[in-house]
């Protein structure tokens, strides 16, 4: 994709040149990045919404800051497009989030400037903090600079660093708080309406400071202590961001956040200052492109959509797992008033929107508290209710402790609904929910599930909430596959499915390696090789029964999962075959140990070998010990 | 252990009896619970201060509250020894922390009045929440009470609750700030220095709250909206509490802990009020008992100790784990500037004392905060600093999301000091280091190593240090093994160490389980057999060649792990054996797929099966099929 003619952008290298602009210059080039972001992220999906929300505060911080001096930790990173930009990544940001191209979020392997990779919220403070320390004992030069949203506040990481911060008392440290009144959802937690009075008193900023000044310029900055007790009293008159006070910041605020020069000369009046500073800055996310303007929950991330409309472009022909997930908690709730959803900040993305409308109730958004959301869940069913509690697998990492100490410990009924199981495309490694069997499949007592199809889904959870037990059920993104019937069905638990009846092979497939296992038997049939499939849909406990009798009789067992292959369940078939003796062959697919870049699905697999036809050419060939190379029909 | 004379607590059966008692017999009641607390834990060591702190608070919760109907969730469990007195395990306490006996922790298996079991810090608040919100759904009557320390309340779990509570704000929600000045540790973090200034400053709380209902009274509750910004100019005005104010709470404060009967008054007070409740309760860790008082850190958590000096029982004869890592620490941090440590709150506990008091600057005890601890450490490592963060196994489950997010996939050269590795005795399962093989395992780039002896600890401690690499470390609670030489040694990163050459039968032993193998070699000797002894030092890598030898030239394959069999180190050799399509057998001994209780660590791995002449008759019964039964010498 070529750059468009743009006027200003296409004549700097990148924020060095910023202050060789005039201000009008400058101000073409903020709407030429916003042009260039919306340009590419139509193309390639992404996270547009926050990206344009905070284009001008990128230029003030790149004018105020140098990046190979000072440090700038963008929380979360998805905001950091016009960051990506203007430090070098200009020629290449076209390939945003695709297979071998720049990376959605930052990366320290990518580039210099990425000071601290992110992809999860809430770490930037935690990271610039370590920095902060570091530059001071090894006594370098420059400022650290943490950009963190309204929503990622809410975590309590966040609110750690704050506390560690205030204490440690560094100077040169700013925090800038980019509060733009919404998370992914509309924001929530009491943080939020803290955040939202400050906005409505701002008019009281200016005399306080004004007040500050003059106390500091009676007493002195050794003032006595009646002067430090007065000045406390005056700062909780004009309150606001009194929290941050508290926590050891100095407090400025409100910033127009779109108000470029002003940003910048905060900026850099705050570089005087001792102490931690934060600084809380106003924007509006999508800002400057209407649609995203007008619906900011469906900008903050984003599939391919037209320019001009806003409208995605691909429509899905078959519902998302979420969808099917939440439409069947719907069902299910209608029937049954205990039943209560938990999200940590992703009603949207888990399919929770209809049921947070229809049972508002029994729908609890904890704001971004991956940790209180599974105790908090925990709770509800020490009283007797059924929490549902959805978790994106990457973010249930969170909470691994309270799965551990707070439900499965305690065997409270807690459904956990682990949505984006597996790759997840063009997220990438900070996204992909590959480690969830393993770290699951270490905790005692809790069920590990994973449907084949959307009626499995629904027959799952039908399952999980009658069963009184701690369970996971593990679902991948995208489309789910497979027709609906009406009504559910409880699946025995434990209990795996023979889908084809074959011999000497047998593959056990978990979740949406039970299609590819069907594949893989087509492939193989070619050859005259005729494969049993299992749809192992329970991956704890596994159907030790049917296992046995298709170690009995079968030679060659293949595993695949769409998880990591160390621990995972292909480990957990070697564990049985080895503790029990058998003599089985064994060929697990799944992925390696390490890390998966971002992509699409299907060329990430192609790289890993797990495409139908590149599992069954591999399977053949370690069977047989020849290759065989399996010819897609065009 | 019979009961002592008690004059009250011998003749009432439980709290109910509570309101029977005149204030008289009420006041010699704390005293004998402390009498009583004193007297078991000295036998069976525990948390003392925690305990003999809230006697009061605990008298006066039962009389305000009744659990029957009410919820009291006390964080950790460690302070609830006076409550477990008075809810009906006043006989069984002096079983208490023993095998089989009541737990040092709160347990819903234990008493319908552990109304959420506990262990880990900062949970309280969301369980209480959850079980609030439930209360209301259900409409069931009764009050939720949640009890934190202010050690706990810096932890993110906390705040995420807070922040969740001040939004949905519940009626009959009663937070009690348990304020002691400490955590295990003197407490840090700029909210300590918040609540100390509180206490200074409690004198305003009276007339704010007095102006307060004025104002009520002059504007009535539908007042105008001049009345409430005039109202949060009053609160900031008489500061305390304002950050839980902000945060939706209605703040109490501060209240004598010690004084039982101000403290129900002002329990009963606030049941009246509406929206949540915090209660800052100011206690004296170890109150009542001199020893305890005058050294609240050691006192803490206790070994058995002489009732009248104060001073353990037991001297250990050589060091701990922890205290051979922390004077390996101190030793290399002399010679190299820019090693630092980290610890979340476990200065004491993970030998960190020494290192805190020699480089102070170079030492960061961040509060009970792990999420923070390991990107704050990551931060560090950017800068080019090498970070030890030090974490108990258990409490490194809260920061699995961040060793992955912020540590192994932005390759940052941590050190992760990995204390209370497998089973740690009385504190039981909330506290079993059990699980970190198999969820660190799961992530990619991160090094796993344990040492077989104290020399070891300190080479691989040297050897993680100089690998630029993320690279944890584990081992075990309690004394270490083996001499420690002078200076420090290299180890090659995942080479394994062959200690008895023997023929037929290997032993792959990772860190304790090398003592427990070459016991068990001993033991085989007995029977002509001789066994192969492995150190597997490093659980990943694993040294391929060395393994491939060994499977090559032995049929037998032992693993021993301090670790759960789901997805630990065996599972590794399992994935190996049957990935490269070697026949020999794997016998795998670790710990089993289910929680695992408290006790002595050597009744529970009696148990299991685990120690050396079982895990030797049981090699020796599944390779000959025989019994046979291994008399240990008198």
């Amino acid at each position: 994709m070529p750059l468009k003619n743009f006027k200003v952008l296409n004549n700097i290298n990148d924020y060095k040149d910023l202050h060789k602009l005039s201000k009008e210059e400058i101000n073409t080039l903020a709407s030429e990045l916003r042009e260039y972001i919306i340009e590419v992220t139509s193309k390639n999906g992404g996270h547009i919404g926050p990206s344009l929300g905070v284009v001008e505060l990128t230029i003030a911080l790149l004018m105020a800051f140098d990046p190979e001096i000072d440090r700038i930790v963008w929380d979360i990173g998805h905001q950091a497009y016009a960051y990506k930009i203007l430090t070098g990544r200009k020629d290449e940001f076209p390939t945003l989030r695709q297979y071998k191209g720049i990376s959605g979020f930052l990366k320290r392997s990518e580039s210099k400037y990425d000071h601290f990779g992110a992809g999860h919220s809430s770490t930037s403070i935690s990271a610039a903090l370590g920095m902060r320390v570091g530059k001071d004992l090894l006594k370098k030069e420059g400022y650290t600079v943490a950009v963190i949203g309204d929503g990622a506040m809410t975590a309590g990481e966040a609110f750690e660093a704050l506390n560690n911060a205030g204490w440690l008392d560094p100077s040169k440290f700013i925090v800038i708080l980019n509060d733009n009144q919404m998370s992914i959802s509309p924001n929530v937690g009491a943080l939020y309406t803290y955040f939202n009075k400050i906005i409505t008193n701002q008019v009281f900023q200016k005399p306080r400071q004004a007040l500050k000044e003059i106390l500091d310029k009676i007493f002195g900055k050794q003032g006595t202590k009646l002067a430090r007790k007065l000045e406390e009293y005056i700062k909780g008159l004009f309150a606001p961001g009194v929290i941050f006070e508290e926590l050891g910041f100095t407090y400025v605020g409100t910033i127009d956040g779109h108000n470029l020069f002003d940003l910048e000369k905060t900026l850099e009046n705050v570089k005087q200052m001792r102490g931690p500073i934060l600084i809380h800055v106003i924007t509006q996310k999508g800002k400057g492109y209407k649609p995203a303007e007008e619906n900011p929950t469906p900008f903050h991330g984003m599939s391919p959509f037209d320019k001009i409309t806003g409208e995605p472009k691909k429509s899905s022909v078959n519902p998302s797992w979420s969808k099917v997930f939440g439409k069947a908690l719907c069902e299910l709730a209608e029937k049954d008033e205990t039943i209560v959803a938990i999200t940590p900040a992703m009603r949207e993305g888990s399919g929770l929107l209809e049921f947070s409308q229809r049972f508002p109730d029994r729908f609890f958004d904890v704001g971004i508290a991956e940790q209180h959301a599974a105790t908090f869940a925990g709770g509800l069913a020490v009283e007797g209710l059924k929490p549902v509690a959805s978790f994106y697998s990457t973010f249930l990492q969170r909470a691994y402790d309270q799965v551990i100490h707070d439900i499965a410990l305690q065997k409270l009924p807690v459904v956990f609904a682990i949505d984006r199981a597996g790759l997840v495309g063009a997220d990438g490694p900070t996204h992909h929910g590959v480690f969830d069997i393993s770290f699951l499949r270490a905790i005692p007592e809790i069920i590990i599930s994973a449907p084949k199809d959307a009626q499995e889904l629904r027959d799952l959870l039908y399952t999980a909430l009658n069963s009184g037990k701690p369970f996971a059920i593990r679902y991948p993104r995208g489309e789910a596959v497979g027709d609906i019937k009406e009504g559910f069905k409880e699946i025995p638990i434990g209990s795996w499915e023979v889908l084809e009846e074959g011999k000497d092979i047998a593959f056990l497939a978990v979740g949406r390696y039970v299609q590819k296992a069907l594949e893989v038997r087509r492939i193989l049939k070619t050859k005259g090789i005729d494969i049993t499939v299992v749809n192992a849909r329970f991956i704890r406990p596994i159907d030790k029964e049917l296992l046995k009798h298709i170690l009995n009789t079968h030679q060659f067992i293949i595993t695949g999962e769409d998880g990591s292959l160390n621990g995972g369940f292909g480990s957990a078939i070697a564990e049985f075959i080895m503790d029990n003796d058998y003599e089985n062959r064994l060929i697990r697919f799944g992925i390696p140990d390490k890390f998966i870049e971002h992509g699409s699905v299907n060329l990430l697999e192609k790289d890993l070998g797990l495409l139908p036809e590149q599992i069954a050419e591999n399977i053949y060939k370690k069977i047989f010990n020849k290759d065989f190379v399996f010819m897609k029909k065009a």
